[in-house]
């Protein structure tokens, strides 16, 4: 059992939480809690710590010949990024997905532009893959999607959801659109709304920054611009709530209709 | 100017921030930054607070006769519950809505059971008033609405969407019912799809905590079941973004019906 946080070990794992150069040059994130560890992938799976008091509690768990390193209650306190630890993380060996991974059968494709709030992430990603998305674009502007924060907001879609950071955000989108996808932008200019376009066919969603909205570089690059109605004096919606409506619409559209893996 | 975090005021401004027993027994509570302070309607506004730099930049907007409290930079990120402060802050009077409030012309309701984080009860104000949700009926579980990082997430819907936390929640769901509100539970438990419903009608949405849902008691006081179907291994939706997919199919129906209020 580990018991002191001068501990290489130790050392390393604050760091993976921390950095996102860490985790890159290492290759892996960092997941905590059961349900983050439950879901793993197992042969994603690098490395497993508990604390003393949840591997007393547990120890079933890990009679199957799962490796665990045990750290104290105080230094699993320590290494943890939440403030009541369940008491187990794992170190998850990152994925590297293509363009072409994001397309699915039918693509139904987000792509966002410098999300910068981890919990709008994690939740955009969670919904995604309730939503029946393909794949989550992303401009190098947006927040490390390994980020302890996004990963927790996730709730284990992370392991599922395709997604890709690109630099070269502009040929992607247009890649896109030579391959078939039209390409929608939610924005306070959009003629339309929402729901009167036919996502059926293949579509991805663009979504910008929380508080800037689309650049006008990315904006003119969408084949059509929606929006979504705002009753009140409402003037802009959160960026994974005006993501989830447009996804659920799609999600809609393709359930009646009766598209592959949209059955209720 | 004030430039002493002892100073009284500035005490008393940091209880009001931090406390929600403090803000009921004066019946204020506290509005940060510059659209927050726009949109205060302005007999509400019992008192509005500057920082000196903001105060020097901005002073023309205080040469209506607006009486302003200078307080110096320092002390200003003292009583400020951002990280980086906008430099104004108001005292605004409490709302003292009632349940015959939130029926609007044809009720679209809100019923939130023991919603726990601020920035999805914020969220959840800001949408419903896009989509025009006619009210908001909460259990006496529900995080304090005047905590300072929901008014943040409301975005301004604070000043216009009307509430009512309830201490007879039973008895209220009861009335709904009873004056022919349609109380719909989002629920696992769900038998038909969320978007096979007619919410032209009036109608509540019943939803529940984010780990624990609704409980048992409340679920049973549902007419109607209902399910947003999940493609994936998603367990669950945030209870945000559930309440936005519930609240924007409403209002997608609504403006197909063109009822009032719901044009695009």
């Amino acid at each position: 059992m580990i018991t002191s946080t001068s501990n290489a070990q130790v050392k390393q794992l604050m760091q993976l939480q921390k950095k996102a150069r860490e985790r890159e040059k290492q290759d892996v994130f960092v997941v905590e809690g059961i349900k983050m560890f439950r879901e793993v992938p197992r042969e994603r799976l690098v490395q497993t710590y508990v604390s003393e008091s949840f591997y007393k509690k547990h120890e079933v768990l890990f009679s199957g010949g799962l490796q665990v390193t045990v750290l104290s209650d105080r230094v699993f306190e320590t290494v943890s990024d939440t403030k009541t630890p369940q008491g187990v993380l794992c170190l998850v060996r990152q994925y590297h997905y293509t363009l072409q991974d994001l397309f699915g059968s039918c693509p139904l494709i987000m792509a966002l532009e410098n999300i910068q709030d981890p919990g709008n992430l994690g939740t955009i990603l969670r919904t995604a893959e309730g939503a029946g998305v393909t794949g989550i674009l992303m401009s190098r502007g947006c927040v490390d999607l390994y980020n302890p924060k996004v990963i927790r907001s996730t709730m284990g879609s992370i392991y599922r959801m395709p997604f890709y950071y690109t630099d070269s955000w502009e040929e992607d989108l247009l890649e896109l659109k030579k391959r078939d996808v039209t390409v929608y932008a939610a924005h306070l200019r959009g003629q339309g709304t929402y729901d009167a376009q036919d996502y059926c066919r293949p579509s991805a969603f663009l979504i910008g920054n929380e508080s800037k909205g689309l650049t006008d570089e990315t904006a003119q690059l969408a084949d059509i611009f929606i929006k979504i109605p705002m009753c009140g004096q409402v003037e802009s919606l959160n960026a994974a709530v005006a993501s989830s409506i447009l996804m659920y619409e799609a999600n809609r559209q393709r359930r009646i209709k009766g598209l592959q893996g949209f059955g209720a």
